[in-house]
This record gives C-alpha cells, sequence and structure tokens, in this order.
C-alpha cells in the first residue's frame, strides 16, 4: 500500500524553493481547507507551463513560443541588447526601467569550477549576433558578483571584437547582492547611469 | 490573447499560502530551469489529491478512505478521544506526544459572529458517538484563544451529559522557556495553578 495521498501531496510540495516540512503541510491543508479550486488551477496549469515552457530561440528567456514576446516585439529598440543571467534578472530590470531594448539571457555565468564557460551561456550565438552589426549597445547587467563580473569582462571583450559598445550598470548596486532583490528605485537609477565598461 | 504561461504559472502558485508576486516567480523560475520532474509530479498528485481528498466519516480527518486509517487502526484505545480544531494540531499530537487514542477534528472552534455553531463542527454526530457508552475521557485539545477556551466549555458540557470525563491540556510555562519571556496572562495562570513539587 501506498503512502496516504495527504503525505504524497506534504512530499511533492517540498519541490518547491524554501518549502520544508511545516511550510509543506500548511499550503496542503490550506489548499484542502479553502482552496481546492485555486488547487486544480494551479495543477493544471504547473502541468502545462512544465510541458509547453521552453528557451526562446533570440534571446534563451522562458517562453511557450519560438520566439518570446518582447524578441518578436516590432516596438522594442533593435540596436541595444542588455545581458543577464537569468530570467528574473530580465523581470527586474524589465518592472523597474523604463528600457526598450532587447535582453540576452546568459541562464548563468561563467563558472569553470562547475563546468560553466562560454558555451553553456550561449556565447558563440551571441557572438554571431554581435557580428551581424544591428546591435550597437551590449548592456552587461550581470550580478556584482565575483563571477558575475569575470562574466562582464568576458562578455565585454565580446563585444569590443565585433565593435559593439559594452556598458556596465552603475554602482548602486550593492556589491554581493543579487539583482532580483534589489529595490526598484536603485535598479533604476543604476541602469539610467550605466557607464561604459573600462578597458 | 491570454497571457503567458510563464505569468500564468506565477499567477496561479499565489494560491499558496504566504506566496506573494517575488516568491511566486522564484518558484516558478526554479520549477523550469531546475525541477520540471518534481514540478511534473506535483502537478499529479495535487489534482489527484484534491479531487480524492475528503473527510473521514469518523473524526472528520482528511482522507482519500471513507475512514482514516488511525479511526481504522485496531491498535489505538478506543475509550480516548481528542478533540482539536484542525488537522495541523491532530499532526502535532501525534508527532509530539506518545497519545494512542483517537481523534474528532472540529475543522474549526465556536464562532457565533461568523455562523460557525456546534452543527459547523460535527457536534451532533460527536454527542452520539460520546452517548454509544465507548469512550470514557474526552481530552479537549482546542486552542488557548477566547474562542477556543469558548469551544472548550461547551465540549466538555457535551461530555459531562454522556457520562463522559472531559480533560484539558495543561497550560503552563514552557518547557526550557524563561519566566522572563513568557507572557503575562500564562504566567499567571500557571503560578495559580501551581502543583506540589514531587518528592
Ligand atoms: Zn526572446
Ligand atoms: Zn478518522
Amino acid at each position: 500500500m501506498s503512502a496516504p495521498l495527504l503525505e504524497q501531496l506534504i512530499e511533492a510540495l517540498r519541490v518547491l524553493p524554501g518549502v520544508g516540512q511545516k511550510t509543506a503541510q500548511r499550503m496542503a491543508y490550506q489548499l484542502l481547507e479553502r482552496e481546492r479550486q485555486g488547487g486544480k488551477h494551479l495543477a493544471e496549469v504547473l502541468a502545462v507551463a512544465l510541458d509547453s515552457i521552453g528557451h526562446c530561440r533570440h534571446c534563451r528567456d522562458f517562453t511557450e513560443t519560438e520566439v518570446c514576446a518582447i524578441c518578436a516585439s516590432a516596438s522594442r529598440d533593435q540596436h541595444l541588447l542588455c545581458a543577464v543571467e537569468s530570467p528574473v534578472d530580465r523581470l527586474a530590470i524589465e518592472q523597474a526601467t523604463g528600457y526598450r531594448g532587447l535582453y540576452f539571457i546568459l541562464q548563468g555565468r561563467l563558472s569553470p569550477l562547475d563546468g560553466i564557460g562560454p558555451r553553456e551561456l550561449g556565447l558563440d550565438a551571441l557572438s554571431e549576433r554581435l557580428a551581424q552589426g544591428e546591435i550597437t549597445e551590449l548592456i552587461i547587467a550581470t550580478n556584482p558578483t565575483v563571477e558575475g563580473e569575470a562574466t562582464a569582462h568576458y562578455l565585454a571583450q565580446l563585444a569590443r571584437q565585433q565593435s559593439v559598445h559594452p556598458s556596465r550598470l552603475a554602482h548602486g548596486v550593492p556589491l554581493g547582492g543579487e539583482l532580483e532583490y534589489v529595490d526598484r528605485g536603485t535598479l533604476s537609477h543604476a541602469f539610467g547611469t550605466r557607464s561604459e565598461m573600462p578597458k
């Protein structure tokens, strides 16, 4: 006999980040007591999303279409490309700033010890894209961590090789912090006062 | 055109208790980036659980069978019944104590202003059960709040009407707690109900 469904549900909920045994219990009981409709909706959307969402062919962001809405939009500035480590960073910039260019999502940062090199971050494709000549500025918005800075320097070199201006978000983003958790005002200011990468 | 699936997923995750916009985003991205298998499993278990889990005919706890495992167990003491407000309380007692009797889950507490009376808590069924004569003690483990105490008094009367002994969990200074940090009400109660030191 398998475990009772309630225990299976509590165990399954622990796949969510930051959710331990106690929180999973609370979630399971709340869904059963008060949120059966919302819970069923979540189950449906989750199944469909995990089946259908892949990566955008151009920017590597998550999307259920071949090309994401931002890349497909004619109203975005086709000369600006902003490189971020992850989709949450893209989202944070999109929500906090007035940026209307395009993005490139690295889905990580250079980390040789973890086997994450230029290939894993899709930098071949990025290099080819910069070579096409439409992009004039590469805004490098990797996190201000050691690995994020190393990645930024690598990206700046890549840009210069293709005669594209690399720029970096201005100081204001706290050192060692993650873009995702920076308040909107700081992020917006840092984005607006970005400077050209020093050689 | 409906919202992108990713946004639908983030919105759907907010049905979980304590999950706001930021947390829901983090959960969605983590599932897509690293936990697709676990996420699919969660979607399946959640759908089945919400479809199949109802209330135990005897104790009103959540279960996918007509009678829950505890009520169906021949090894539990059939003379002891412990009344709790919610399934999490039942779980806490089960995990913390050596109690081997049965439970009755009120799924709430008396709250006339919210329209929650004896009927809503299943007290007709509880009264009938106490009348059958097998239960000798009703352990009342409602929370020590105003409404929980009112419910406890009501339950105690119900028990006495059927010649069942009502008992209540001891209140006092928590083990390992410092007097200095115990709230005044608890401390006053503990002082007033002090007992002689065992030799
Ligand atoms: Zn895209
Ligand atoms: Zn039961």
